[in-house]
C-alpha cells in the first residue's frame, strides 16, 4: 500500500545526537540540571517558587563574590544580559569608553550606540589583552565618561582582560566599570566586590553548566545610584532592572512571568557549582586547559592568545596553513560527535575555538579531542606525530 | 551531637509540590514537553539543531494560521514578545492608538511610550470589549497613525476583543494592526492572515502548553515593509527582528545563543497541539469553559466578563461580598494544591481569575476546583448549595 500523505518531519520525534560541546557555548549540562527542569511547574508568585528565587539570588551572590542586593537572572540569554546592563545605566548623550579586542566587546559598543550614548573605542589587537594605559588615556580625553566597558573573557579570542586594573581607572575618573563575564563566571575567578566592578552580567550556558536562556546580572552601589538618578525611563521595559528588582525582592510586584523551568535548572546548576567549590572549580578549569594547550602545541599547532593572558575556559588556536576550517569541524562533528567553534568576524576561517567550560572541563574531553585531531589532520594534509598530542596532555594532567 | 553549621537551604534538594495551575499562567505542561527539554544539548549552529528551528517555524505558522516568513520564537517570555513587536515597528515620533480594556493593553501603551511614540488611548470598561467605532473615531483624529494595537484575549479581565474588525479599521486608515495573543494562541482561534493582523506575539506558557520562556512572534508583509523602511536602528539589539530573522532563516547568521532546551520543549509542545488539531483543541477549551461557567453560576457567583465576549481560556469571576480574596486563594493552594489568580490593578481583591489553558482545559480540573470552592466558601461565610456547582458542570459537559 502506498500513500502520498507523507508525515511531515515536524510531527516526528526528535532525538538529538549526544554531542561533546567543546565550542564557544552552549556547553554540556550536568544531568541533574536537566532533571531539575522537569519538576512540576509552579506559578511565578507561588510561595514555594519564591523560595527558589531567593536561593538563586543567594547562590548568584556567592558565585559573583558580591554582596550586591540587585543580583538576579535576566529572563534571556547572555546577550540580553549585555543589553540589560547597558540600557539601565545609559541615557541618551552619555559617554562610554569601550575596550575592544574581540567580537563581543564590539557588540557592547553597538548596543551602547542604540542607547543613544556616544561611544569611544580603545582597540587592542585580537589575541592581545586590553592596555590599561591606553584605556586611561582615552578616558582622560573626555570631560565626563559615565561608563568604562569591557569583556573579562573574550569568547572570540580566548583572551582574559585586566578587569580589576581597568575598574580602578574607571573609578579614578568618576566612571562606572561595566564587565561581561559570559565566558568566565564559574570557570575562572570573578570577584565583583574586590575588583570594584559596578555592573556585571553573564550567561548560564558556559561555565555555570546550565542550558542557555538566563543571564545572571549584578549592580553595585554606584550603579544603584545611577539607576535612581536617571532622568529618562529605561528604554527597555522587559529589561528594566528597577522593575525586575521589585519582583525579585521582598516586594514581589508582578513584572513578567518568570521562566520557571529554567530557574529550577539554574538553582540546580548553582548547587553543583557550590558543592564543588569555586576554588576547586577554577583549578579544574585551569588544569584541563593546561593539558589541552600542551597537547595542541605538541601537534605543532599555535595558540592564538598571548601567553599569560590565555583563558582556561576558551582556547583559540590557529588553523594550520592549507587546512580547511569547515572540513575539519565537519569531520569532528559527523565522525566524532565533537563540536568546536570557528572564528568570528576578522578571524573567521583562521582560528578554531575550543571550549572547556563547566561540566566539559575534564580530561576525557581533552584527550578525546586531541585524539580525534590526530586522526583527522593528516587526512587534511597536515602531518602530526600520532599520539604525541594525547601524551603531552596526559603528562600535563599528571603533573 | 549538635552543630552550628546548618546546611543552607539553597544546598538542599528542591521538590516542588504538584500544583494544578489554574491561574493566569503558567499552566501545567504535558510531560512530553518536559521530557523533550532533557534531550542532550546541541550547539545553536549545529545542523541537527537547525532542523529543530525549521520545524518550530513551520508549526508556528500553522498555529498562527499564517504564511508569514518572519515567524519565530523570541528568546524571552510573552512580555519580551510585546516589546519585540513594538520596538521593531515604532520609531520616535510615531503615532499609536491603543485600545485599553485591561492591564496588558496598558502595558502596550507603556512600552510604546518608551519607544518614543505618541500614544492615544481608547478606553473601554474592564470586563467589556473594545468598541471598534470608538477606535475608528480616535484613529481618524490623527493625521498619521502608524499602529493600532490591542490585546486579543485580555488576561486581566477574561474578555475577548474584536480583532478582525479593528484590524480592518487600521488598514482603512493606513495603519498596522498589532495584536497580543498571549492568552489565546492555541486555545481559541487566532487567524493572522484571514484577520489581516500585521504583527502578533504570544507566549508559550498558556494555551501552547509549554513552560514560560519563549514568545512566538509573526510579522506580515505590511510590517516587513515598515521594518525595511526604518530610519533609525531598532532600540533593542536583542529583539531586533531583522537580525533574528537572519539567524532563523537560510542565512544562519549568528545573533545570540538560542535557548536550546526551551526550543526543544516548544517543538514538542507544538507537536502535541497539532496532533490534537487546532479545531478540536478550540472545542475542548470551549466545552470546559462552558462547564466552569455553569458551575460557578450554580454556586451563585457572577462572571466578570460580559456574556458573548467571554474567553474560554481565562474566566474572571466576582469575589462575593465579605469573602476574603487571599484566604480563599491560600486555602485552595495550601489544602488543594490549586492555584487561581487574583485581580490586577483596579480589580485587585475584587475578582478571581481562573485559567483553563492548554493541558489544563479538562473536566477533572473543572470539577476539582468547583468541589474545592464548595468546601471552602461556606467556611468563609458564603453559603453554597453543596454539590450544585459540580453537578451543573457535569450537565454542561454531558450536553
Amino acid at each position: 500500500m502506498q500513500s502520498n500523505n507523507k508525515t511531515p518531519r515536524y510531527l516526528e520525534e526528535f532525538h538529538p545526537p549526544a554531542r561533546i560541546l567543546m565550542g564557544a557555548g552552549p556547553s554540556n549540562v550536568n544531568p541533574r540540571v536537566l532533571h531539575a527542569m522537569t519538576a512540576p511547574l509552579l506559578g511565578h508568585l507561588d510561595p514555594d517558587f519564591i523560595r527558589v528565587m531567593d536561593d538563586v539570588r543567594e547562590m548568584l551572590r556567592i558565585v559573583f563574590q558580591t554582596t550586591n542586593v540587585t543580583t538576579l537572572p535576566i529572563s534571556g540569554t547572555g546577550s540580553a544580559g549585555m543589553e540589560a546592563a547597558l540600557v539601565n545605566i545609559l541615557e541618551p548623550g552619555d559617554t562610554v569608553v569601550v575596550g575592544i579586542n574581540g567580537y563581543f566587546a564590539d557588540r557592547i559598543s553597538q548596543i551602547a550606540t542604540r542607547c543613544g550614548a556616544t561611544v569611544h573605542i580603545v582597540n587592542a589587537p585580537w589575541g592581545h589583552p586590553l592596555d590599561p594605559k591606553a584605556m586611561e588615556a582615552e578616558v582622560k580625553k573626555h570631560p565626563k565618561v559615565k561608563v568604562v566597558a569591557m569583556v573579562h573573557a573574550e569568547t572570540s579570542t580566548g583572551v582574559q582582560n585586566p578587569v580589576a586594573e581597568i575598574a580602578q581607572i574607571a573609578h579614578r575618573h568618576g566612571a562606572l566599570a561595566l564587565v561581561d563575564t559570559v565566558t568566565s563566571l564559574g570557570g575562572i575567578e570573578v570577584a565583583i566586590d574586590r575588583w570594584g566592578v559596578d555592573v556585571c552580567y553573564s550567561g548560564t550556558q558556559k561555565c555555570l553548566g546550565c542550558p542557555p536562556g538566563l543571564a545572571p546580572i549584578t549592580f553595585g552601589p554606584r550603579a544603584e545610584e545611577v539607576l535612581k538618578s536617571r532622568k529618562t525611563p529605561v528604554q527597555s521595559w522587559y529589561l528594566d532592572v528597577t522593575l525586575l528588582r521589585s519582583y525579585w525582592s521582598e516586594n514581589r510586584a508582578y513584572h513578567h512571568t518568570a521562566p520557571i523551568s529554567m530557574i529550577y535548572g539554574l538553582r540546580e546548576g548553582l548547587r553543583v557549582v557550590l558543592e564543588e567549590g569555586l576554588e576547586a572549580r577554577f583549578q579544574r578549569h585551569s588544569r584541563n586547559a593546561q593539558a589541552l594547550w600542551a597537547g595542541l602545541e605538541a601537534l605543532g599547532l599555535r595558540l592564538f592568545a598571548q601567553e599569560g593572558v590565555r583563558l582556561p575556559t576558551l582556547t583559540a588556536v590557529h588553523i594550520p596553513d592549507g587546512v580547511s576550517d569547515t572540513q575539519v569541524r565537519s569531520a569532528l562533528l559527523r565522525q566524532y560527535n565533537i563540536e568546536i567553534a570557528g572564528g568570528l568576524g576578522p578571524v573567521a576561517g583562521k582560528i578554531w575555538r575550543i571550549g572547556l567550560m563547566g561540566e566539559n572541563a575534564k580530561p576525557s574531553n581533552v584527550v578525546t579531542l586531541l585524539s580525534a585531531l590526530e586522526e583527522i589532520l593528516p587526512k587534511m594534509g597536515y602531518e602530526v606525530a600520532k599520539g604525541e598530542g594525547v601524551a603531552a596532555a596526559q603528562r600535563a594532567l599528571a603533573a
